[in-house]
């Protein structure tokens, strides 16, 4: 069974603690909802992923770029900088976070499908390391802004390999139908490096391949490699010149679950780095440099979300069996996740053991919609009750980074611990911030 | 065909108008993407709904309570005022909005699954019309904050009748498994009944039942009526007096397609006359103060987002076909609902016609994500271009009102409409506001 807890949190007579520090004492410094993250945590994943990659390619490691999508915020893209790691930003507002935490340019990579000319602008002036290229517009547009500001921008083309990752399936496909990239199969792909070559402002380095999210095997990985691989070769034979990079994108898989078994870091790009050495020799290539973009495996087990329960009410099925509904002082607005994909947590109560028989029960929010489900299915002890503590571990990726305010429910805040020291790096919203966008 | 656009939205030389001011205009000065909202259909809408109840109703019509999570800002507050209905808040971050508006607290109806104790003092402080109890724990609640402040709170049991309406189905089943409410077969709603009883401070005016959202046609509703008025014949049975008050829900169905057809105010609230009479005479029961919550009926169709094109691109599909990828400025941080619901709408070019051949069609936004999708599949004209306006109608309900900040994109601003003259009602969001809470 994996372990869905950080690394710094563990259980003692029946409470959760973080860093030695109790859940009663953080939801009462604190309140609830809160995001807890285990700082140490967080810099020891993103360290084992940079370690993984120099490890397992040496020379020929390029660079571990923090998906910031996952969660980011000024002091953790502190971290990010402190760890050595680069930083993959996909708008001008997560490029914004990155400046105010004075992340080096020269260590930043820019994605985005629908990239605004004002976005490629400020990111070619400021000197970013790569700009992931997605469309033929943005070629012209990268081009022009690199011309205006007397630059050469390095870029990578994000490719789609035809495959399709999710989780324990993958589906190889010729095409593939997404808002992505440029595809291999139908001569996007090549028809975008003759775009791109055509402007001397821009530095062509490589290709990016990106195949899903939390995939938790390699496979799939393993077939992506060898077509993008594949069309290096193609360039090669075409140009008579190698492509020095190559970037695997992100989508390692965490465990949410204690039946989801995770990749370390180390076999993930162990196994990887076998894929890339074998399509390597196959199309007698040099190896590029890899790089690889793990965000939800950094933060998403370094954070569990701490809320109070309000209410519990036993619901009597249509079979007959009942269902006990415990209600959180949070919801749809601090997790999205079950509602938008079916994701699946657990939870325990952090402040106290409980001897009482388990019961079939749902973990709601306070949100006005029936929908507003935290966790759909989960066994909780009967005597659950309002006012005890509820953490769900886990929810460091897409958690507060895709909260909103539905029912003017302001945000929680982050609160981050180490060495038994705790402190809000993102302070919780107020009933100001919530009129704040009135005029 | 039913009209998906608000009353004063309107074509000319293809060009979208929203009261006699160009798509062009609107987008070149307040940006996009933008929600533009018709005030004067939003107030008709208001009216109409208030002149519905009091047609059908007479000296019986309660109120027509505004549904605040469809969307709410200060100054569509102060329109609810204006219209002279009522508003009902679900959280505490509602009620602030509708205080800042300065609305008055003897027309608020305070709802909620989990209202904190916090919540239920300042409602109960403040003096709200009702409170809609959903627990017996908040009995205690409301018993405790009225016994305080030395008041005696006016309630209503919100009750599960034991049907689901959805769009065009609805099922009748003898049990709910949902966090709402206290189910009629059950005995729930009955213990509920009992309970209330007990308190002095608490004054139980009547139920509340709410069936379900995007409802096109009243069965369910009349069914739902029938059940709760037999339990107000059962409480007279039992205590011999009548309870005066009913409060239907909301739920009532707006066009998103040209196809979905909704009843309108008059039609609907008729129908409901009708049902209401006949169960309290088949009950032999006085009619009660019939009340409504109508939210996305009144908000839904008056406002449309305004997103500029910024790519679009030509993905060749398995089956050979092709599917033009549309990209906006926007996506899934302000329209959650695709994504969330699989909810659909229909988009125009919004600042020229277009004679060109339509082609199928995908619009997605910005975000870092493969289900960034505001429509799923629809024709839109091959010559569709970066720089184009595209307009998306019905976005009023559930769409800024559950908007995120996912990948750090700023929340679009509301614009209302009126008598030629456009002005922001909810500011953009700044960069410095996606930093405001980093500490």
């Amino acid at each position: 069974m994996a372990n869905v807890w950080s690394a710094n949190a563990n259980f003692k007579d029946g409470q959760l603690a973080l860093c030695g520090i109790p859940a009663q004492q953080l939801a009462a410094e604190f309140g609830t909802p809160t995001f807890f993250l285990d700082e140490k945590d967080f810099r020891d994943r993103a360290a084992a992923w940079s370690r993984a990659l120099n490890d397992s390619f040496g020379k020929d490691a390029g660079t571990v770029y923090y998906a910031g999508k996952a969660f980011i915020c000024v002091e953790v893209a502190r971290w990010v900088e402190q760890a050595g790691i680069g930083l993959d930003v996909c708008t001008g507002g997560e490029l914004a976070v990155a400046l105010a935490a004075k992340f080096p340019p020269s260590k930043i990579q820019v994605h985005g499908n629908n990239k605004s000319v004002a976005e490629i602008t400020r990111a070619v002036e400021i000197g970013v390391a790569t700009i992931v290229v997605d469309s033929l517009f943005e070629i012209e547009r990268i081009a022009a802004a690199a011309k205006k500001a007397g630059k050469v921008q390095a870029v990578l083309l994000r490719l789609t390999p035809g495959i399709e990752a999710h989780t324990h399936e993958s589906i190889a496909t010729a095409h593939e139908d997404v808002k992505f990239g440029f595809s291999i199969a139908s001569g996007a792909a090549w028809e975008a490096v003759l775009a791109v070559r055509k402007h001397s402002e821009i530095e062509l380095r490589g290709f990016h391949g990106h195949i899903g999210s939390q995939i938790l095997s390699m496979d799939a990985f393993e077939v992506a490699a060898d077509r993008l691989i594949a069309l290096l070769g193609q360039y090669r034979d075409e140009f008579g010149a190698e492509l020095p990079e190559l970037d695997l994108g992100g989508g390692y898989g965490i465990s949410y679950l204690p039946t989801d078994e995770p990749l370390s870091p180390s076999v993930a790009i162990g196994a990887l780095a076998v894929a890339v050495h074998a399509a390597c020799k196959k199309y007698n290539l040099g190896v590029p440099k890899i790089s690889i973009e793990p965000g939800r495996a950094i933060v998403g087990p370094a954070m569990f979300t701490l809320y109070e329960v309000g209410t519990t009410k036993n619901v009597v099925l249509e079979s007959g069996a009942t269902r006990n509904y415990v209600s959180v002082d949070g919801g749809m607005s601090d997790n999205i996740r079950t509602s938008l994909y079916g994701a699946e947590y657990i939870a325990v109560i952090a402040n106290r053991t409980s001897t009482s028989e388990s019961r079939s029960s749902r973990v709601v929010g306070k949100h006005c919609e029936t929908g507003d489900i935290v966790i759909r299915n989960i066994d909780l002890p009967g005597d659950i009750s309002p006012g005890d503590l509820l953490a769900v571990p886990a929810t460091g990726a897409y958690g507060r980074s895709m909260a909103s305010n539905y029912n003017h429910v302001a945000r929680p805040p982050v609160v981050a611990v180490i060495d038994g020291k705790a402190r809000v790096i993102l302070r919780r919203e107020s009933e100001a911030d919530l009129l704040g966008l009135d005029v």
